[in-house]
């Protein structure tokens, strides 16, 4: 199911690279932070933006920033501007709508007593609301309603500023990240460094990836020496696509340093005590992309693990097992070898469909859904289909699918959902529809598939995600791709329980 | 694999519709012709029109035309100028580039001395070149080299036009028929009528379909007197997205009147004694629609049949099979049933990778394919991988994928192609690279296998596309969809054989 | 007064240019065509074309079109393709609306049995209507309501094409002047000549000009032997911006061939006996830029001569003589020499009030012109004004600016029109508001003052129009400027007084 | 000559307005905005922002900005946002290039701990470096380089604010203006207030309207009674677009409160003993638009004057006076009446010559300025020709004009300047090229006839043009206009004098 129809919305991607070696390089830093974002684009649609330092001493900061997609927000002249860029970092935003929003595109550039430093973040500040009344009443105005401006403030403040000191940004995150718990990963250039962040809480995913010689990607390649630069994502599926090896997660609460000399934990800021980590399970449901790794684990086998979980708690004695594509589909091949029932097409997308300017108030509204999937009917004309979905949202969109499978031809509709019912808001970064928009906290939940016309419909159960999710890390002391340790492991399902994993008047 | 990649390309795709009962109706036809062109346009992205007809005497022709996909070309204000549409055809067109080509856009409307006629065309006339000298010879200045405007001009030219005669288009068309034996799927509008002609060898597709009411798109519903109106398209998979019901196809040499008053067969004309039909057998395993059907079969269903008669013919040794994403999936999971074979994801694919302005010369060039498809690396690591294919063409695609999958980690990469390998030209409306660049006419094909980096590679026979193509229609007389009998069937294999339906000097 | 707001246009301007001495040349052809463009810009502001031929044998013929201004129209990087361009020709489009139109815009290029022709076209054919159903009645479809396109095919077809026989195009547009005496200014370019042609009663301007090199543009330099090229233009205001000298105009029923070889006049087609020239009075008054020169005098000067002959006709006691900026002010100038009153300016114009978007039903759209002309009130406050306008239309945009110059202060406000009253329609190539929005033609004429708010007004009689324009021919034997001879001149007047050049039933 | 060309440009315009009465009203303040920036943009075309409030408590503020010319950057709909606006504030700003500059676009708005202000501004800080400074001290990031960011951080931040203390706008503002003491008008929108305030040295000019019913714009009509509306601009020739009259100008160091409640002046804050005013000179000469009105005279006037005056200090032997159109015209007329030298135009301008896109080194390149100017040979050609520019900043524009005349005929050329050689750069918000790039310090200005090819060169001298304009002001008594009392006047001649108003390390 498309974000942007089931209204949950991941916020952002971020996205940085360093040169290596001696300055200047030949490595294209701006192009590769380019296709970085666009193998985050699933993180944020709205717009898209770039600084480049070059790393000299005073730096000059170049940036690029535009509405819509990568490909449309930036040009291939605009990327010359940032040719001498030995190190940058890019964000990209998620889908809302007005011309005017350009000003919250990111990343924020400041300039402060001693230079400009550049912010991009993901995530949501809990106590934003606190924090921006304290910066103001210091006397500074904020111009955007973003987090990410909040932030650059907060590291221009406190503490003070004295002209003729070094900056010391690294004491000034350590002292943003104790006025606020999470959430975010964050990356802050300052002339020839970024400083990769993320919350004690470790609530949104940060990745490391080394940059080899492309000859040189094989697994058995590439030693130290070979390191042509560090790159620092959101998600490790953008490693891939720019020649980078995946290196490590940054640990929650970590301040890590990236430079042309290579990569260096600076220091672990605890949690409370007995506070459990708190990554968003939402980014192994519905957000990442499924080659992407977290906590050591693929994202596509842990949806795959999920489907086969779903099938333990809600067997179904059906003809054969189908997905909504795309999302759903590992969940769907989890559930059918499980199962043992057949996997097929039942739906085929026409991926040429976009905004549509059809006006409503016309016959052709009714056909919803049907322009965007066609019906495979021959797989499953006469049968009893069960079909996996990764979430249900509003219910809205499931349902003009169900009423196209059974005109075409089934004649059972069983609808599994590999993730449990969404009835909380998320206050860290996940734009969730309103309490009473989500499906599970009506009335009509209670005949959920009558409501959809389903034949049955089930949820896989909280405890069936966390140890799906979780059965994985247990065992991944096998997998040699893990290069840190994670002694303790837990995960955010407020959206799922209402249990934050922190107070939210903090 | 992308058509614009693999440099293979249908020229076009067509689609018309008449709104039944009185006029005006309410039924919104420029909104249907833009759904309509929208579920063809995998057929064609340079360009979309539409020309509706008001029906009257005298009718009121409007024309909208753009170029780039039809959500682009087309703007919700623009088609309010087409609202008293009560008929009207449309058409979208392959991509090539240049805005100048605005004037190569389909539908043509020309003046004659009877009234306007449109005329939107999908197909390539083999002996256009006589046909040009023929009409230039008579005095006809031709602005474009489409075959298109020439159609419109011969319809206009022959037999004479006498002032007072009425201009029986019927008889025009049959004489442009015995001029031209293929390859065309025409739609020509004329007041208050559409003519749907498909050529002798019945090349191209051209299906009819019914619109009903929504509320009565099920299967059992919706009798004649529903009947909103009548569609026609080259691919019945639009017939969905807009509310309509499959009817049946245009014959091959069949002239088929289509008008508020219902359908009606005029007319079909034979083909030379002992010729059999000529249908593009490509249809199937590349160009259209997986939920098209043709001949009384779905696409996917006889893909699913290659993957199945590919598992005969070339049996592996391997772990799981798994597909290019996404043509290629329903003849892997063909392949993986009658192999026993395990069916897996090993590719990922980025949707948002589009036009990349990369510059030339870079690191980032060598990554190539990397950037559109991630490894699911958790699935095929240290295995056997066999990976389906639809087709090959010039060979610069796959073997980035293979190199892909290898370096994470598959042990061996098998490649199967579902269709044999293409070797001639095709010149009945197909844009396919020079025999030259085909890569089954060099000399590395001898070593394919090596060539692309394969552990080994292997082709479907013509004979077994032939016979998966094929053995479904022979037994479709079990398929009640089936509205019009084919007493005999044929193919075109040309591009795979070198046999052409048609003398070429024609 | 603009043309866009009083209503009458030009419907276009032509430009052709061709390289002289041995091919390639080093004159960049495609350029001079632009910047000749833009120089009849205000000709026609829809849409603007340019087709180059490499003049070779075959030539290569490249086309470039484009809606709205020539710098919109085309970018630097189309105007590459066109590099290898030895001639070519160009046209500039009157302003309507709609994207559908880039069909109408020209030059035309058919492909005809002796290769291409490309032609443009200033003027409108009296008898188009006949002429296309003599086409259509040949077979022929026309695909636009142009008159160009009907002229091309009109070239095409008549005398019949012979294939082994030669084109013979000469003879091809002499058959055309026979079928159609008014209105043109043609361009026909074949292969690596232009011929430039003008209709028997010389309706349409067209100008020769001989491309020197930009050192020697002195009065006293540049022989024969200098000749880079030549251009032939709708106004010889074009001349000056390509560095061409004005060479001189084509004659009344001339055909003139322009190639490398240079200029050679091939026929004069005559008029019916007794027939005067009616070149187009309104050329003087109104549309041409004051830089051009017909027939051996300055439009400037012309204007300047109404105005003078508009003081003698209608004096006024007054203090002030002005202008509505910028078109009245050459006849402003000659009223306020000739009537010894001072010229002061009252009006200064916003250059910057474009289209504009503000909604009906405002408070502002009282305000009308006053966006659009700022008033001057130190130099005419407390005073009596005479106000210069080249013509009156619809009679709309006047009286807002009346009532601005007594608001702010003007006692009196005479308004003193520099040409008679338009009354009928122009079959011509004039755009002209239809019989009854004339205000000439309404019963509001009676009182015409009183209607629009000013104290009086008075026009330029027609016979004081015309020695106005005739007076300054008769006179120009002691112009060296002039290098052809005009034994007989007379000029069109029928929107003034209905008198038409030629039967309208033609 | 175009500001563009020579390379002196005007920083910004700033336009405000307030609706009267009850609200809502009915007043369409948006568009007023728009109408009246369309009437500044002349002061900048780079972008344009509009920010309305709804004036309620809290207010609602919105926020149009774009790229461009005004009727660019915003689009109809767009203004629809911003319907409910009952006062607002816009902005345009000069031409540079680059579309990262959107962020510099103003109006600036940010939140405070007692609400959001907005800011617009024209002018210059001569002091901002150190005002960086020591915001920055205090731990404010400063996200771009503008004046007008720091102008709202300063505001935000002196003297400190408390929770919950009033925000005490005013004194804010006070303060600001002890801190800087030139250049800047500002207007500061809070809740339903705007507050207008001009520098102590009221170096650039802001003006007040009052917007009465169209149908009482007369002058004797509209009392108080009447008022609609307040409007407050940098020039009064926005007044008459948007149906306001003139009220008074703001005074040099006075802030002034606008409010639905009326027009109230709150404070005028004192130069140091001694120092006169220093109302910017060149606005007078060259950047207003010639029907504002600054020190109760019309800019038009003073040009006159200044034609005048060089026509006493500079008298020609010569035929005609003419102009560079259009804005030497009203000096030109001066020159002539004082002269009693005849007037004539000698150049037409081609108004569609836009940016071009022709190559570099082509023939084309030579001909230079001809492309925009036509010359109007007859009425020159033979004669010694005095021509008048407002100034000559690096004398590149004025020769090619020279080579043109001379070249169709003039047989004198003499160019009278209607201002000094500009030799000084200005700190107060004029764009000026470098010391070096200035005409008037290059070692040709000694033979500046032979560098540019005139006969003669004369400038105005600096006693003249300050005579022209303050001459007017003093006998300026008897206009009735005139609503302040001006008890001193000055001007600030840095550019020509290099005496600043301020010491520039202040």
């Amino acid at each position: 199911m498309e974000f942007e129809e089931s209204g949950i919305g991941e916020e952002c991607g971020v996205f940085g690279c360093v040169a290596a070696g001696e300055w200047p390089t030949q490595l294209e830093v701006a192009q590769i932070l380019t296709l970085g974002l666009v193998a985050l684009q699933h993180r944020g649609q709205e717009s898209a933006g770039i600084v480049t330092s070059t790393g000299t001493s005073p730096p000059t900061y170049t940036t690029l920033k535009g509405m819509g997609l990568v490909n449309t927000a930036f040009k291939a002249e605009d990327l010359l501007k940032l040719r001498n860029g030995n190190l940058g970092i890019g964000h990209t935003r998620y889908s809302t709508t007005g011309i005017s929003e350009l000003q919250n595109c990111q990343p924020f550039v400041v300039d402060t007593l001693h230079g400009k430093i550049a912010v991009a973040h993901n995530g949501e500040l809990v106590n934003a609301s606190a924090l921006r009344k304290k910066v103001m009443r210091h006397g500074v105005g904020l111009s955007t309603s973003s987090d990410s401006e909040l932030i650059t403030q907060l590291l221009a403040l406190t503490p003070p500023m004295e002209e003729l000191d070094t900056p010391d940004w690294v004491a000034r995150v350590k002292n943003l990240m104790t006025e606020t718990p999470t959430s975010y990963s964050l990356l802050v250039m300052y002339k020839d460094v970024i400083y990769a962040v993320r919350d004690p809480y470790g609530n949104r995913p940060l990745s490391i990836g080394r940059l080899v010689p492309i000859s040189k990607l094989h697994n058995s390649g590439a030693g130290e020496a070979d390191t042509e630069g560090w790159v620092v994502s959101s998600e490790s599926c953008s490693f891939q696509s720019i020649g980078a090896k995946y290196y490590r997660e940054v640990q929650p609460g970590e301040i890590v340093q990236i430079s042309k000399n290579g990569v260096k934990s600076l220091i672990v800021v605890p949690r409370p005590e007995g506070d459990p980590p708190a990554f968003c399970i939402f980014e192994y449901v519905y957000f990442a992309r499924p080659d992407s790794i977290f906590e050591g684990q693929m994202v596509y086998t842990v949806r795959q693990r999920c489907g086969r979980q779903l099938a333990i708690e809600a067997p179904t004695d059906a003809d054969v097992v189908s997905t909504v594509p795309e999302s759903a589909t590992p969940a769907a091949l989890g559930y059918a070898q499980l199962s043992g029932l057949p996997y097929v097409e039942v739906l085929c997308k026409n991926r040429y469909v976009g905004r549509t300017f059809i006006q409503p108030n016309t016959r052709l509204r009714q056909l919803g859904v049907a322009k965007k999937f066609g019906a495979l009917t021959d797989n499953f004309a006469g049968k009893r289909v069960v079909l996996i979905d990764d979430s249900i949202v509003r219910g809205n969109t499931i349902s003009p699918i169900i009423k196209l499978l059974k005109e075409a031809g089934a004649t059972e509709v069983h609808i599994r959902v590999a993730s449990p019912p969404i009835r909380f808001p998320c206050y860290m970064g996940i734009n969730i529809p309103t309490k009473e928009e989500l499906i599970a906290n009506k009335p009509e939940f209670e005949d959920i598939a009558g409501y959809i016309g389903a034949t049955s419909v089930r949820y896989l159960s909280v405890e069936g995600l966390v140890s799906a999710v979780q059965g994985g890390i247990e065992s991944h002391g096998k997998d040699e791709r893990i290069s840190t340790k994670t002694t303790r492991f837990g995960h955010c399902t407020a959206c799922l329980t209402g249990k934050y994993p922190v107070e939210l008047e903090w």
